[in-house]
């Protein structure tokens, strides 16, 4: 038209939902339903409320066994429900380090036997109320940071970060890993104990919030929060009487473990958006996770179904020297929850040392978070990234704004080697969500309103119950 | 004549040294002589590479009597040389508690009659090789962190940081001030000198170069690099035998003082620019340092002459509730060097919290990086500002762009009540340099080089002497 002297204006205009017959019918029936966007609105409003009111608080360290009642012989991992024989590499190393952790066999062959014989019960972390990092192993004997979440009662589980190398959730196992677990359940758990008995609970968004004016984006980046965590808890450890020699170890690992606070972050996380779940005809997202294989996505409104599809390895992520996409593992853990809560991906400009993940500079960092201010429906209260004057950061994933305008959250995080028995983490970088799946939660929270689609797509659901919050 | 319809264009210019018609020809004439030109550029050049070489460690902990070779009853202070008299209020009330503390008066009047007798000798820190934030103060018992800067030998001190609240350093003075400073001496003094033998020396720019990654610029906030220092030192602590109480209050101390590395960069930062001082024909600034009275600027071609002039009280701070420039003491501190060095205020785009300090966002803290690249002739190679694309900040103020753009470096500071004996700091904000001062060192390099001016500034200068560096 241009060439034929007509006057034409360009727009930056996409179709929704890709121009999606179907998706397009969804969102033109509730934009104009004002009775069924009232009762959206205010369920949404609802749960933003309830985010924004969390307090979790770390009340206590006590055995994964007790803490989560776990069956015998059950092994927890991060992601989707997955039988042994889909488990990716990392995943499936680490389960078979936890066994032999436990003492239910001597080495890799015999726990791989008891596997093979389903002795072993795996289930997902979500289930018990309980989320791990990368491969998320959570086994009986493992001490977890008990995690409430003050206003509402609700509790949360996490082990403790067992740092960079030779580590169960890089998905390495050697006998360095299998002492490091064993002083973390002997020696670091009851000195973290005794710590948060004479110091109290131990306020983890307090935190949080300070690490984020410092450099952490709380998901990829604790190097702030671990060190305050640190100067607040060592008093109270030396005065619990602690032996120095333990005061003094438990001080170097965390001076040399910058993910120290990550586990803290994720069951404070944890809580704060198992308390916003449960809200019909709540459209916002309360938890993304994965397990290298599958993706998950839990939806406010949804209740106990979540829906799942495949991941793929992350082409775009940073990787280390002489590691490719060819090497990498899917994309993994349950620390995507982070991004639920207005942090990581979503506090990327607080994070100028993780900018790299988004492009390089500051301004690809700004630039990012104006895409997440449009599927966003608030703004977090207590977050704040500094150079960005302050701006609070972008809050509650919306449904339907992904499904409108396929802009998808982007999760900050590491890579691991799909098949190394000692290589561990080959890269970092920002992990998408996929769009289709918040096409199927949005057809799945429609069709539970009694609206009919003329959906072709096969949904897949799971159901993991989340502790109810009154 | 834009009314008179001449086609006129609008220009951002001002007349170079405000058109001070003296200035003017100096200016001139220096940019003018290709000769002087080579010398003045090659000089600054040597300057600007000792700056960046310099590699200050906090080597050892001894007694300010050991560490400076202190005469009998003598008493340190920051800013130029002053006499009791004319001493601002929190100086006097500092050094009336020193005299008590020190054991050489019983009460308040008893220190005044010693000084009225004049037994006590007041002398700057910077006399030395001492530098103290607000009043200063160092009385012979007090412990100092000895720093060494390696590459050039040269050693400067500075005492342990009190903290808030009944301070020295705020000019105030009760029983609890001085059982702080006896625990101090006894206690935290030999703990941090047990720690830093285990430890090995403390490379304070490697953990300011951190902490301005973190929220700190160094000067007014330093709650990133204390935390760092905590965590790196308290493992050596508790190895080097220090009991579990001590190390218990002194990680409780560090916890709650948020200043506690101030007077670590502030030695780090005085034995840097001694090591760069004594250049001839290099018009770069070596030091400014304030008593509350008085304002001094040290240059690196003027050798051991410092240029004084008058301080006012600071009309333009953020003052607590309650507080005006009518309560306020002069601005005051040797910690006004920490900006020479490309921190302070020339880092003021890393410490998002402190951008009140210049308008209230963090444009206004970008605006300010702008102007003050306008004075400064390098950037400095190791501290960088995250939140401006890691930017490096301004280093190296040239005494020339300063006399022709009458831009003035600010200090990112405290301000003392000047007459209250409880109160203590009562607001924060920027200090300005006194422009005329840089006038008046510029006419005095340029008629040391032997070029007449027709000056009738009467010019002040004092002699205190610098370590001799090679």
């Amino acid at each position: 038209m241009r060439r034929q002297d007509v006057s034409v204006v360009d727009v930056d205009w996409y179709p929704p939902a890709d121009g999606d017959p179907n998706l397009n019918e969804i969102l033109k029936t509730i934009n104009f339903d004002q009775n069924l966007l009232k009762r959206i609105n205010n369920a949404n409003k609802m749960v933003i409320e309830r985010v924004k009111n969390a307090n979790p608080q770390v009340v206590d360290i006590i055995s994964a066994e007790e803490a989560l009642e776990l069956p015998i012989h059950t092994i927890l991992h991060s992601g989707p429900p997955i039988e042994w024989d889909r488990m990716c590499g990392p995943q499936k190393r680490a389960v078979l380090g936890a066994i032999q952790f436990e003492g239910w066999a001597d080495d890799e062959d015999g726990a791989i036997k008891l596997l093979k014989k389903e002795k072993i019960t795996l289930l997902p972390c979500h289930q018990y109320d309980a989320v791990g990092p990368m491969t998320g192993i959570i086994s009986p004997s493992m001490p977890v940071l008990v995690t409430k979440n003050e206003p509402y009662g609700n509790y949360g589980f996490s082990t403790f970060n067992e740092g960079r190398g030779n580590t169960l959730w890089f998905g390495i196992c050697d006998m360095g890993t299998l002492d490091r677990l064993k002083w973390i359940r002997d020696t670091l758990g009851p000195a973290m104990k005794a710590a948060v008995k004479i110091h109290g609970p131990i306020n983890v968004f307090e935190i949080v919030e300070q690490g984020i004016q410092m450099g952490d984006e709380c998901h990829a980046r604790h190097v702030a929060s671990t060190a305050l965590l640190l100067k607040r808890l060592i008093p109270a450890m030396i005065e619990s009487g602690v032996s120095r020699k333990t005061v003094s170890s438990v001080t170097r690992f965390m001076d040399e473990n910058s993910h120290f606070f990550l586990n803290f972050t994720l069951a404070a996380v944890k809580v704060t958006m198992d308390s916003a779940h449960n809200v019909p005809y709540s459209t916002i997202v309360t938890a993304m996770s994965r397990n290298g294989v599958d993706f998950m996505l839990r939806v406010a409104g949804l209740g106990d179904n979540w829906l799942v599809s495949p991941v793929s390895a992350m082409e775009n992520a940073v990787y280390f020297t002489g590691f490719s996409v060819e090497n990498a593992a899917g994309d993994i853990g349950d620390s995507a929850i982070i991004e639920t809560c207005g942090l990581g991906g979503m506090a990327i400009g607080s994070a100028p040392s993780a900018v790299g993940f988004v492009g390089g500079t500051f301004s690809d960092a700004k630039a990012a978070i104006q895409k997440l201010d449009t599927i966003t429906t608030a703004r977090h209260n207590r977050f704040r990234m500094p150079g960005m004057d302050s701006r609070n950061t972008p809050l509650c994933i919306d449904l339907r704004r992904v499904v409108e305008t396929r802009i998808t959250p982007f999760i900050t995080t590491g890579v691991l080697h799909e098949t190394s028995r000692t290589v561990g983490q080959i890269g970092t970088g920002v992990a998408d969500a996929p769009v289709t799946l918040f096409d199927q939660a949005l057809i799945a929270l429609v069709e539970k309103w009694g609206i009919k689609t003329q959906s072709s797509r096969v949904m897949q659901t799971i159901h993991i119950e989340t502790e109810k919050v009154a």
